[in-house]
């Protein structure tokens, strides 16, 4: 459901700004390391318990797998979701990884695997301590069994594992795999950035938008799309669920920039601006949470000094970061739907895949 | 480990402000339910995974067993803790039942098993939907087999099950049974007050405090009771733990009042004038995190009309509901302690129950 | 230096999405009422305290010259500028007009002029009153004597004494008159749109952006334009001054949807998406600070009656008001540089008007 | 109406807890300076615009009368009250003095006066500067001529010009010229506590609080004294006017140990516990907002680097910190109401100091 050889939007000809790291990917981030568990089982009828399966687990470890913490901060564009570790973030800035996405009914599983998973490797050196994970979900019920609760803690162990540097695999992988974006097939992508001799980097699990919303680069390619519409059977539709949104995006940003808690608070709040670029803009059923670190100042815990010395960025410097992040924000999304193959779900829903030669014709026609 | 017939602070004869509802409970909030699992297995060294168990699953019901949502706000005046669908409450001003107290390293099954528990119970109509249930905890690992994970999604169906209203379990049972509160024993307490025609009620989970700051109505109870120290073994004692707090206080509040959710934003935060008068300020390592809801505006979704009529407390009425819920902090707390007996959990640990005599013999050589 | 007949962007044949109210302005909102004062004198070399003089006070009335408060939210998307009254808006979700909008050093002045304003037209009745005014402001020193202070009370006064509903003037008016916007002449520009039977209308005070990222409709309008630009000398520059954005946006949204104070917070928040889509992504040196309010609900206080009984919408009807004020941002920033004439200040610095044939050319060549 | 010798609540025998600097003062914070402005004319009957006048401004430097910024957090308790320029304290971390409190009508004119004393004082070195200074009030209408506006902006200068370290003047001073506290003469007041090497003081403007909830070491004095009450007439009495608290508390902590940003929001948010003790709680009326500072990073702006060292505290180190500054809290409120004498004022408005000798007897009868 992804490709083996990662594509890129910018290898449809589709253009973005700014420069970007080796792998355009939250990778170039030294450390950053990412591992996906993708669960796909089963076709036709849903059968709670049964299937069919469209579901999975990501890992994200800011600094590989060692028990340094990191700066962080959060943003809540809107809070129709679930980000567990939250009070933490916001109370220390800080955080510990891996971070993990998976759907909205797993949270809690993979929560707790977390915990087990850091005993495992040895995360703890005290007697005495606490684990609060980070997790964040988006929904995949269209496609997937989700009320079958099909992750176990051991597909977290694997994303966990084989989380890794380099090339990261996008598309309908891992926590995205079930997911629908602007009525396309969503997915996981990401995309990065070169400020100064910084790097920006940052993924997406994108469910969330309505097609006549969808915009690349300026160009409706929402509305000049009209086919590959959804087949979706819902038995008795809520009401105005086929008008409104009601998926979720969770974006994680990473950067080797020293920027403290309260400079990664700015940051993360600038997603929203790639975002709405994309066509999104936090509709009442949208999760839409965005979380970001900075693996410039490692955090060890229990600190030995009493006073440390950290770096930080002098705050005039920042405004290049902040445009950065809503342009990579945009690349990921659209590398996550060109990566994401056609799926066929639960009860033969299915969900089209972003046709690439239409959106390749739209550019051609339309750019000044 | 709780007393069959419940006992009340007041009962010692210590004087607390205001006038209490009927059980001087969260209860005493028409609709409020509240149910325990408890499990207290075995004794001896800790075994991992073996125990021994001191630990549990508390449940509070809003409005009963029925889905419909209220109005609700939370205040994080120390994040090291976690409440899980914190995010929806902050953005929507509403909750679903029920809330679950357990463990810090159980938060995740337990949410997960309240999807479960509101599928088989009906709790939705939609065939989309999806779950952001609030489960909030406290750290029991000096008494309990915390990383052997026992609880399991049949005790939070249990503590559901079992929730009902009128006289609430308190002491060591439920989520609050390994707890651990100003050196002595910690546990569950709640307490209630009218105001006017209405009633705030709330309920405490009490993990946190050093000995030396405890204090009863001005009395600095913990000054004056120098035995019956926590026998507790570290065998690598964490940098400072013994010297400073490292637990958690979660506080659930209810009241019939027609509060908004900003009024309600404004209620839960003076939980902390409470809590600062029984010697509680928010140490470092403690998650401190109250959450409040008012029954007086059932919110039915979806919604069949486009606009509702809601009622609202006018905003000058509200200076008495919040030194009402200041007030019924303290009890709860002091009702908490009253009512938890002494445990001997993991290693031989034991903590020691605060002992009444001691408590009623200060008070009276004290007072004015 | 604004238009007398006012003129919008729709005029130009620029397209935009949604069905706006009668005069495309937040006075569609019924009770909302809007008075500038501008201030325009001199020319020539900056003598501190003489001029030349280019800037104003705006004052906005939520339901007309009547002290009855109305719910109210506000965001900030970066706050390096002021909103006097922000810690009341938040914590009673409800303010008192006039709000008022000038110039960054002269908010303290038309602070506490509204005070003086609101007795001298009996807005209060209690022997015993404070005031907590809302007041914002841009920053319009490139063009104006700002460290002069030539904003007095007066000026507040006769901005209120002039606001009315109907036709709202636009361009170099206001608290906008000396500003800048994306290298063109900004200003005050407002905009409605229709929701159901609702209307949610807004207005901005446009100070912030860079010429590249200026977009209208998805069209690179701002990269298109390399004439035009500001011509303003700066004895020492700062560093990265040029390079960087330096101002901000101001945006006041009002609707007669009954929407609660959550609601509002997040209706608010969408503004961001509007602000990306034309360019704007908080730059640091800006203070984007936008406030909301519904005058569905007048807040009569003192109340006479303990419980008062408010509409609310249903949240599910929410995502399309979300939309819409995401619409009438963009709408209004390019209406409020459609009316902004080219301006020379001190030490003759220009800024040129946005021009009008360059737009309506580029708009004929590349849309679909 | 302040003492010339200082005197403190110590003096009195009055024990409180930790170990104070040199003067117990704010200015124990090496660079931390304090000036006031009062003014106290006539007597007799209100004619508004002609006094009789109670009230003044205090200034207070963080750094002494240089612009360098100091990283700084704010938390409002309840947000009845203003602190402008607030939005970039949350949003930047950081504050250039000098910290300004008046009374609440007077907030604008000392607003605007700080960015004149500030040029007049060489803060500005770029050509291009805006400022956002901060400035607090509490209400002092029932002693003094507030809607008189008798505040200029000379009086700015002069509490600035007058600003110093050492000895603060406490008592009936400043912007705490006209106050009450729970139903005693309010005034400012100071305090300081050593922890390791580093020191936090902190400073209070007290015109909040009722006499019953008075309460100094857990001793309710309030409810001892029943004499001297204020004696005050309100022709029309607003409704429970006189049974509600209606003031406010500004708080300003100063710290050398080197906290950020997110370290000192946590410590802020601690003055709740000091300020609960005494007996405050935040009532509907109430402004009280606090604000913190460390002067151990110095940030000097605009930056040559783009990166600068500093130091932060090691977290787990904080926990005595937020004891002390509740702590300090405590103890300034006291010195402030043990310093401020009886006071008349509008319409022979008198208010009582708090009866010292009352206060050392109570003490003797009811210590343990």
């Amino acid at each position: 459901m992804s490709h083996l050889t990662a594509m890129k939007a910018r290898d449809l000809g589709i253009p973005f700004e700014g420069t970007t790291g080796k792998y355009n990917s939250i990778s170039d981030v030294k450390g950053v390391e990412v591992g996906h568990c993708t669960l796909i089982e089963g076709e036709g009828e849903l059968k709670v318990g049964k299937g069919p399966i469209r579901t999975g687990v990501t890992a994200i470890f800011p600094t590989g797998k060692n028990p340094d913490k990191v700066y962080a901060a959060l943003f809540s564009y809107n809070g129709n979701g679930e980000m567990t570790g939250s009070h933490w973030v916001n109370e220390s800035g800080q955080l510990k990884g891996p971070i993990c996405l998976t759907n909205t009914h797993s949270v809690g599983v993979v929560r707790d695997a977390i915990i087990q998973w850091r005993i495992d490797n040895n995360f703890y050196t005290d007697p005495i301590f606490w684990s609060l994970p980070v997790v964040a979900e988006t929904y995949d019920g269209l496609l997937n069994d989700i009320n079958g609760f099909h992750i176990k803690k051991e597909h977290v162990f694997l994303a966990c594992d084989k989380a890794k540097g380099g090339k990261v695999m996008e598309g309908s992988v891992g926590g995205a795999t079930g997911n629908i974006c602007h009525g396309f097939k969503g997915g996981f992508g990401t995309s990065s950035r070169r400020v100064s001799e910084y790097t920006i980097g940052l993924c997406v699990q994108t469910n969330y938008g309505k097609r006549e919303h969808f915009t690349i680069n300026g160009v409706p390619v929402g509305k000049e799309i009209s086919d590959y519409k959804p087949e979706i059977q819902i038995k008795q539709p809520r009401l105005d669920t086929e008008k409104q949104e009601n998926g979720s995006i969770i974006v994680i940003a990473a950067t080797d920039a020293p920027l403290l808690p309260y400079q990664l608070k700015r940051l993360v709040k600038r997603i929203t601006a790639g975002l709405a670029r994309i066509g999104g803009y936090g509709g009442h059923t949208s999760g839409d949470l965005f979380l970001g670190f900075s693996t410039a100042n490692l955090i060890v815990d229990p600190s030995k000094s009493r006073v440390k010395t950290v770096e930080s960025l002098s705050d005039m410097y920042l405004t290049p970061f902040f445009k950065a992040v809503a342009e990579a924000t945009e690349e990921a999304i659209i590398n996550a739907l060109i990566n994401a193959k056609t799926m066929t779900g639960i009860n033969g829903n299915t969900v089209h895949a972003l046709p690439q030669s239409e959106v390749q014709e739209i550019f051609a026609k339309c750019r000044l």
